[in-house]
């Protein structure tokens, strides 16, 4: 390495240290159909078919914290975060490998409580663990695991399909996971100063289960199909909505405007948020690991999705010179910034 | 976690460790063919392909030193360990994805650099990146590479194929790379005891790019299907050569006999093992990181695969009955062990 140069990766960030050392790179493989830069790569698979692969890290302290997370509850969260990526694919989650480094802080009952968790997602997921790779390591607990899927041709969706006056839907509920964290890091703050003090978490269950046991939303890709829907673009919401909104605007070369009034908010996230001093809505754009999913369809699609349950609309894309807005109450535009997590700020 | 018991990871070792966690998963899914067990899982494809996963984590500090480790080289090795992998099953590796943690210790530069030993063996092995993840550490370096590979239906090899009277066979030299690791650890020593002395490297270049730089058999694979060969068995040696063939005797059920004298040695290696006082018969036997293939052949196939500059038989399989023996140049039988890594001890 020349040493006349230091260049620290805060200043360019996860994904400007992501294009910067992947630039280079060209597919030359027959098979591969997609590289970086999806939700999950894309390889040919047979006439009818993609297989579809994802990978995540998860390290101790960085995304994680034992203080709150139970080693069952982590092993379980490492899984659907993944499979939750080739859902984004609108494709099925078929196998993971799990790999995994320790320090001989931790006993091998530990482990047993977090690959119970593993095997939980794999019965509920019905995927299949068909490989790994185990080692110490220097400095607490850390997981690699890797999803495959398969999705037919006809119905895989990219972030990149997405045209103007396409609807922008997303499912369940957002901002939980977020909150739930909050609460927890309140409570270990509490207890770190002062151990006698019971965790009070009374009241706070769902939040704090979207925060330590997040679902895929597995149960979608069987709507869409059953609505006859294919979206235009589809991602999973891990890094705040507002992230992945201009994750599908500069994919798709589009804009984009979401209407606050819109925007799908639990009434124990909005309470929570309150109590906090925190505004609901940022929760939402940039409070992370919701792991539901975001997608736009084609407005003659409107009919089929409205009213479910599962789906909100909460805006639509417009030309990339529009750029990409906030409406609020008072129909004023508010720019949005993508705030979510960045692994490097 | 119930907090009555505390078994230490070393007391169960890395393999116990793996076989505990997974022993209560089954595979549930058509699509899976093979799980946990051999270098790759195997994954239905098409008709007549199947597809290949393999994965392997790497951590500075357990599984290298970046004082004598380039980055470029420690991208460059950590791709070829997966790439062999996926060879060992007589397969194609076609696509690959690198996962990387980082602390704010290192600068872009040298994750630059660290890629640009990625890209190289993408090129050398003529396989994409296809995806990854990147993340901060808290500490140090940590990669995780998954590669994926295809093999036709008809020539994959498993570990559990080889019968009694199969000829073994390896292929290149053994113990080159656990040597190179001597001289560099020797060299480390010196350094650090006196920063002003430059290390002496003259004299071992082969044995160190053999640690620093490993290649994967690719070409074995071709050399195979032009001898019109299937093995019986293959791994690839990434543990030492008695933990090897102490994998296939279990997975295939049978004993072995290998003798000492047609053990595969590099001069340098020999010289330089004489030099720091070790056998280099236990160099071949108990160190890694070779990267070599272990393969076993039907007696049939002897005359296909003698005097092969590439290839030695050194053993053959017998009945589980009689055990897995080194034969000594006194024919005497000593018992093999399997000294190689194991991460957690």
């Amino acid at each position: 390495m020349s040493e006349d140069k230091r260049t620290e990766l805060h200043e360019l960030g996860e994904f400007g240290t992501i294009e910067l050392l992947t630039k280079s790179f060209q597919n030359v493989v027959p098979s591969t159909v997609k590289g970086v830069g999806d939700d999950a790569a894309v390889i040919e698979r047979n006439e009818n078919e993609f297989t579809l692969i994802s990978t995540d890290l998860l390290l101790e302290g960085v995304h994680f914290n034992l203080m709150y997370m139970p080693f069952k509850h982590l092993g379980y969260k490492a899984v659907v975060v993944n499979l939750s990526d080739i859902i984004a694919m609108n494709g099925k989650p078929e196998q993971i490998t799990v790999s995994l480094a320790v320090s001989n802080r931790f006993p091998v009952e530990a482990l047993e409580e977090l690959y119970e968790g593993i095997h939980l997602a794999c019965s509920v997921y019905n995927v299949d663990l068909v490989g790994g790779d185990t080692s110490t390591s220097n400095h607490g607990l850390m997981l690699s695991v890797t999803a495959v899927g398969v999705v037919e041709k006809e119905r895989i969706v990219y972030r990149t399909g997405s045209k103007q006056n396409d609807l922008i839907v997303v499912t369940g509920d957002l901002g939980a996971a977020y909150m739930g964290l909050q609460v927890l890091e309140r409570e270990r703050n509490v207890f770190e100063a002062n151990p006698s003090i019971q965790p009070d978490l009374d009241g706070f269950d769902y939040i704090i289960e979207r925060q330590l046991k997040p679902e895929a939303r597995k149960d979608v890709i069987q709507f869409l199909k059953e609505l006859d829907v294919i979206p235009t673009s589809m991602m999973d919401i891990s890094d705040g909505l507002a992230s992945e909104v201009m994750h599908l605007c500069k994919a798709s070369g589009t804009g984009a405007r979401i209407y606050n009034d819109k925007l799908p908010i639990d009434s124990m996230t909005s309470t929570s948020a309150i109590d906090f001093n925190l505004d609901p809505v940022t929760c939402v754009l940039n409070g992370g690991e919701d792991y539901e999913l975001i997608f736009t369809v084609s407005p003659n699609d409107y009919e089929k999705i409205k009213g479910n349950p599962h789906m909100s609309v909460v805006g639509y894309m417009t030309d990339h010179s529009e750029g990409i807005y906030l409406v609020d109450k008072n129909d004023s535009l508010v720019a949005l910034k993508a705030q979510g997590w960045n692994h490097f700020e």
